[in-house]
């Protein structure tokens, strides 16, 4: 049977209020992959994310790629791509779990949540037992601002910001008990009151990452401030100096202020 | 790839406006049940669906009895059972369609729709191939009046039918694109008005199915008028002298009155 246990998901709720990174296997080499993972790692980041929204040669690339980080860090590594219709999710043995894009903002059934059934379908013919199968984060995936390149592969709109569109959005991810909710703009911004919006009616249990042009660790306190429990940062280390980026994003553990200093990793 | 033609779909939204009786296999005896599938296959139902609320040695019973029925009749045979946590929506080879219900008002989100999950996950264990799978029928199932057994089963909580709610799901229903609307009450009734609410609201191509205590051909016609593609009956034909009742439930076709006659069998 498919999360019989809930191992990333229990371990996400132990370790609220950090950031994380988000490393794009089709832009960044391996092995400075490893080393930022190792970097992340120290940090007490809890997990770490491998992701694109675009992908090619998925099966050639991702296993080797995997296994490099699973030999350098002992953190979970989340997937994190879109589905593609007639295949549903890609996966790779090694994650740990794979988070589950549904595209409410969608105009396409397929990317709302129908992308789900074909996976699970799917996996015998890719060689994966059900029991083998990396854990599923089940993840309402909200969408800001216009997006041509979403748009164009998912069929996504932008949510509206305002409170009757949320306040139903926000019940329907309550209703369908939604592991994580992701809120993401690529080219606009999460608007804190958003965040806050939905900490203040989704189930205390429901993770809200919120990600998109993450680059100064202001940006990371206010959405925590408002309810984040994940702050997601990735092209901002995709450059050579990212060391002093990651410094400057996130600071070591003992000098964070509040409360992410008590929060044992 | 699960539900990659929608055979039985297609035919069921060719043909609204039919009442559709179900045949529970666990208390129908087998005999009866391919007598009643001939009764109302000259009819002109669509479709019949072999259902119940509780099952006990589903793998031993179904298959012959789902044969002897295919050998009888050529309209399609639609499965509609409760999951169970751990198996998921039970299936047998020969049915042509399982309903999976989504139990909008349930409170354990197994009931509510991750019961599918599980389903999928799981169709290799026992043997189905995903291409050789019946076809799905996602059907958001909203279930009205006190109703312990379904409580007991499957944690539903009666739905009000006020229209705040019934617009939720309405909205919810629609933005998740199920194939069916499955409108069901024990021992109450769903009103002729929630029936027009939510038909006046979903999307055309959905289905709405009407079941629960239909005993009169005025029941069906009140909820066809009111919007509903099927009325589904089960009781009402489960006694010795089930003949007449159907005569009376439903007229062969050339006396019925106003649209049906209209519809192509």
């Amino acid at each position: 049977m498919v999360n019989s246990n809930e191992r990333v998901l229990a371990r996400l709720r132990l370790h609220r209020g950090f950031p994380m990174h988000v490393i794009d296997p089709f832009k960044v080499p391996v092995a400075e992959a490893v080393e930022k993972a190792v970097a992340v790692r120290a940090l007490g980041h809890p997990a770490l994310i491998v992701a694109s929204t675009d992908y090619d040669r998925f099966e050639e690339r991702m296993p080797g790629y995997l296994r490099a980080l699973k030999e350098a860090v002992d953190i979970p590594l989340i997937l994190h791509f879109p589905p593609r219709r007639g295949a549903g999710f890609p996966m790779v043995a090694g994650a740990d779990a794979v988070m589950f894009p549904a595209l409410l903002g969608s105009e396409d059934d397929y990317f709302i949540w129908k992308s789900y059934l074909e996976t699970l379908a799917d996996l015998p013919r890719r060689g994966i037992a059900p029991d083998r199968c990396p854990e599923l984060l089940l993840a309402a995936a909200l969408t800001f601002g216009p997006d041509p390149i979403c748009y164009d592969l998912l069929g996504t709109m932008p949510v509206d910001q305002q409170p009757g569109r949320l306040e139903f959005l926000a019940e329907v991810i309550s209703l369908l008990r939604f592991d994580v909710v992701y809120l993401f703009s690529r080219y606009a911004a999460v608007a804190p009151e958003t965040c806050r919006f939905l900490r203040d009616r989704l189930r205390p249990e429901q993770l809200i990452f919120v990600g998109g042009g993450i680059q100064t660790s202001s940006q990371i306190n206010v959405h925590r401030d408002a309810g984040a429990d994940f702050v997601v940062f990735a092209g901002a280390l995709e450059h050579p100096d990212w060391r002093a980026s990651l410094e400057r994003l996130c600071p070591a553990p003992a000098d964070l202020p509040g409360p992410a200093r008590q929060i044992k990793t």
